[in-house]
């Protein structure tokens, strides 16, 4: 990946911010932090936050919900010119349900060394062998995002 | 994978035409036929057929509906002692839900060329560094299923 220029980092980060806002959203109720957006143009289309805990729904992570909302907008499941930001990087079913939308774009903040499909187990957003391939850019806001992970679960433990 | 016993070979064929029947849902409305039960013990707990074009939903795939639906009935995230029977090798989104949702063994009747991730162009069902694995079955009755799908694209080819 090339290097940013700083206007587009500027505005990653913007969007990065936002998706954080989802993520506590979910920190709030107990949910593991986790939040993502669907930007179209100047708008948020789609917004999301892990809710598996409180659905009893696996698959119920932040990109899943943000994504069906972003397609009930534009009344579409091809979610053309759209950009996904995402606080963590996404698991193989998000993944692939980016690659099932045909999301051109994907931002996320901070890796996930256990099941990261997006550039660190795999990268199923730019496999060749798809009907579909993504750009990835990571690292935005990565510090924040990780923390709220890390802050999370060593609250967990404290607890338990 | 070992050779089926006669009576296991016979109650999973009983499970795929339940599948099938849940294909033929989808094509009885436009739909590409592909159609998904989960079996818990002797009850089918989830059913799903694909309904991307009629919801404009790119995750409305036979194997989320059925695999949330079963969660609901079990209500639970965690899909223990079940098996999900699909007509059509599960796509990267849906291997994803299944790891996920910790779906211990995977039925499916015809493999898919262009997206088949449960042992065509990878196995994500079967990944040794994600945190769950199941088991695959594949080929139960193979030739109906696959049958249902070139039909379908043979009349689309010849409507359009």
């Amino acid at each position: 990946m090339q290097p940013l220029e700083p206007q587009d980092m500027k505005q990653h980060e913007h969007w990065m911010r936002i998706a954080m806002e989802e993520a506590k959203k979910a920190e709030a109720i107990g949910e593991v932090p986790i939040g993502a957006i669907v930007v179209h143009g100047d708008d948020v289309i789609g917004r999301g936050y892990n809710l598996r805990e409180t659905t009893l729904d696996s698959t119920a992570h932040a990109e899943m919900i943000a994504i069906r909302q972003a397609s009930e907008a534009l009344q579409a499941w091809r979610l053309l010119d759209c950009t996904l930001y995402v606080t963590l990087e996404p698991c193989p079913m998000c993944a692939g349900a980016i690659v099932q939308s045909r999301v051109p774009r994907v931002v996320y903040g901070t890796t996930d060394p256990k099941a990261g499909c997006a550039g660190t187990l795999m990268n199923l957003l730019q496999e060749s062998r798809f009907n579909h391939r993504a750009d990835v850019i990571d690292g935005i806001l990565r510090d924040e995002c990780a923390a709220m992970l890390t802050q999370f679960f060593r609250r967990l433990r404290k607890k338990e």
